[in-house]
């Protein structure tokens, strides 16, 4: 393809995107497609000659929209949001003309000196302690990560090195395989599935403890844990504190489960993957209170502020122990100018990584801070809207608080009733939720997801989901 | 920002890419920045209120462009090439607009659909066995990772999943910690830094081992390193073979260390993150005979395919290992379709996962298969002429064998002589190059990598060797 036929098919693309987000409402949210679907659309083999750009461009529409699920339509509740924005988009444009792999300074100066200071405006937008940032000048600083899962195996490397580091530093001939053995992390119950499986891809054993009524994991049941592990000759290193759970958006206290941390020695990682974004609003950093006891933090501006996936943004008060977990340093990949600048590459799982930085510039320049609060607020106060229809209905009870952008609720009743109204809803496919389960209550799940989303749509939503629990609650009578 | 404005930025940012990569020649390969050069130049921190994006645009010029090494400059001979090209650069804008997270099949079946089906197509290209095809309705399929790193380490995990239920089967009462610390893979001395980083990640012992004289692990080393292993009761239990070496394109021989593995039940993987883009052409099949004795191969299409990163095409006989080594599986993941279609989040390190395979779709239909071999045929030919100019200088030789697009060369004479070649070489700035070093034997790798590289680019960069060899030479004199 030369470059003249390029500018001609990237405007065509550059057309159809505007149009499709602009006229994303009225698609269907879920599509009506079943498993082996594409197959019998496409040929079995790859074309031997080029085709015409424009025939891939009518395929898009033709084969691929049938089955997207059209997370940007307001009528998309499901998980989290995941973002998605213009200035983020044409960032990803020059980051793949650039297509620099930024594993180390010299690999592409730019890359990794833009990422270095975008993640201290960042971590100055959230009110960081400086420790965290590498503008303090002391060893913290930032760094993008493909996703919160990333992050969370990284802070478990990381505090895993530091053990084993200094069980050599008191005995050189200590049995590693013995230290490993015995070591023991923490999450709470609500935390993210990513933290079960990070312990299952560090080799160490990872303790779900049970939250409180209010679904927080408190300081006396991690104290508990950590006594009881140790009294079994076991070691506790890690414990993940969760602000925002995945099921009902609670908030762990970090202020008490710092000080536990920090007095045990144990490597204190917050996930808040989803609620960080929030977090630029001042009147949200209560939630964060006692950030400063933390070894690494990590939230997910590709979920909730506007930056395309992927970029979740992870900071580390020593990153040393991460890189050193990883480091292994081959010759073609030495420069002259190592130590004075990250090499990333230490920072991550995979070596190689995009010009990521790019879209956290674009979209900081380009809304600017005060529409990014605006977006959060909006999208927080369309949750309170919600909120408020469910409460106008007996029938209905809220799950929880609304705190942020995700809305909790049920019917009043049993779980197969609450099961049979999803289903109903998903299958109808106007809206489309997620449920969870907490403690044997089953609920509905409401997020705002896509920045598009007003008034309207949450109450268009709601009818929605009203008139169908109307026939379902029909269906439920006696005599039916 | 508006739609409106969207379009005219986007466009913009089009018509700057085309210029840019149109001319890319005409830059600078190698920026001339120090360390921290950026954040002198960016304020301390976001603005509150949006800019405009013309200013951005300029910005990108002013700031970003002199602080990138341009990878894809024909005068950018360093590491191997990453690939860039249009068709990619437009299916990422399409990826970037429907921003779905296909962690599971009705997250957008779209995107889990055309994966699968993409995988087959380019097995097909390579001639892959069938098991590893989702098409011949085995177990086998293929999947996207970011990068081989990341395969290299799914494949670990999954091997060390299989020896734990084939020991939880034979003793439901097994200690797992004891198995894991006697688990041993192996690679070559060789083999890229991501597998003996992997060993680290996965926690278990990985040992290099030596290569034949033409940089080739051979059955018999790996036959003995079992054989003494087994002796001291460890448990072999994965290798990596490498098809094409980062430091020298040497060629491990599969259809012998295919039979060690599979007679020792040793989990094979196949990592050609490089070459693998080559077996496109049915004349390089030949380096990958005795690739049905492997369980898993990986090569990346961002590399040499022209698809841009992140693509990394895995295939496994058998997925289940792998799945169910990460499986963990809340409620709000769970949907009706399961088991019907691959829920590709068990198949992967991170939960999320964009809409890559529309970059494979797209670079297919719009190269067709005959340019994307011609793309290899003249690549490798383009190394070829180098390796004749080398050969035409009797100061110089070449080290080991041009089989791919790598040219391995040095100055006759000591290892310091052609660290200072390469010092200079990189200090005049006109083309970039990394060196290695095997056995004591220091190098210079010379990869084509730019899509745009032609005979007189080739040219460019002999004359630039030889005439820096020539001051080199010059200073070495007695009397200078």
């Amino acid at each position: 393809m030369e470059t003249k036929q390029f500018k001609e098919f990237a405007k065509e693309m550059v057309d159809y995107i505007g149009n499709y987000l602009d006229n994303i409402r009225d698609r269907p949210v879920l599509p009506n497609v079943k498993p082996g679907y594409l197959r019998e659309l496409l040929p079995e083999s790859a074309p031997e000659q080029p085709e015409k750009w424009q025939d891939v461009m009518a395929d898009v529409e033709r084969l691929i929209m049938p089955g997207v699920t059209h997370w940007h339509s307001p009528r998309f509740h499901a998980y989290f949001p995941t973002a998605n924005s213009y200035p983020a988009i044409v960032a990803d444009m020059l980051s793949g003309a650039i297509a620099c792999i930024g594993f180390s300074w010299i690999a592409s100066p730019a890359c990794t000196e833009l990422e270095v200071v975008m993640l201290d405006w960042l971590g100055k937008m959230l009110e960081l302690p400086p420790e965290f940032l590498a503008s303090s000048g002391g060893k913290g600083g930032g760094v993008i990560q493909g996703t919160a899962s990333e992050a969370t195996l990284v802070a478990l490397l990381g505090a895993k090195a530091r053990v084993l580091r200094k069980a050599r530093q008191e005995n050189p001939d200590v049995n590693e395989n013995d230290i490993v053995s015995k070591l023991v992390g923490y999450a709470s119950s609500q935390a993210h599935s990513s933290v079960e499986r990070a312990g299952l891809l560090g080799g160490v054993k990872l303790r779900l403890l049970p939250t409180d009524a209010n679904n927080r994991l408190r300081a006396d049941a991690l104290q508990d844990a950590i006594r009881s592990d140790r009294q079994q000759g076991l070691i506790p290193f890690y414990a993940v504190a969760t602000l925002g759970t995945t099921s009902s958006c609670a908030f762990d206290p970090l202020e008490e489960l710092g000080v536990v941390c920090n007095q045990e020695g144990v490597w204190l990682h917050v996930d808040a993957a989803y609620a960080g974004s929030a977090f630029i609003c001042p009147e949200y950093r209560y939630l964060m209170a006692g950030i400063e006891h933390a070894d690494s933090f990590n939230f997910n501006p590709h979920k909730w502020m506007l930056v395309n996936f992927d970029c979740s943004a992870m900071w580390l008060k020593d990153p040393n122990d991460v890189v050193s977990a990883f480091n292994v340093d081959p010759l073609y990949l030495k420069h002259d100018q190592q130590g004075s600048a990250p090499d990333y590459r230490h920072w991550q799982i995979p070596l190689g990584r995009r010009f990521r930085a790019l879209k956290l510039w674009f979209v900081f320049r380009l809304y600017g801070i005060a529409n990014l609060q605006a977006h959060i607020r909006r999208q927080i106060a369309l949750a309170h809207e919600f909120e408020d229809h469910v409460k106008s209905d007996s029938r209905f009870e809220i799950y929880g608080e609304v705190t942020m952008g995700l809305v909790c609720f049920r019917l009043k009743g049993s779980n197969e009733l609450n099961e049979t109204l999803l289903r109903r809803i998903n299958g109808h496919g106007v809206i489309h939720l997620v449920p969870s389960k907490i403690r044997d209550t089953y609920f509905l799940r409401l997020a705002i997801c896509s920045r598009f989303t007003e008034s309207h749509d949450i109450k268009l939503s709601w009818n929605e989901v009203r008139s169908l629990a109307d026939e379902v609650l029909a269906e439920e009578r006696p005599g039916n």
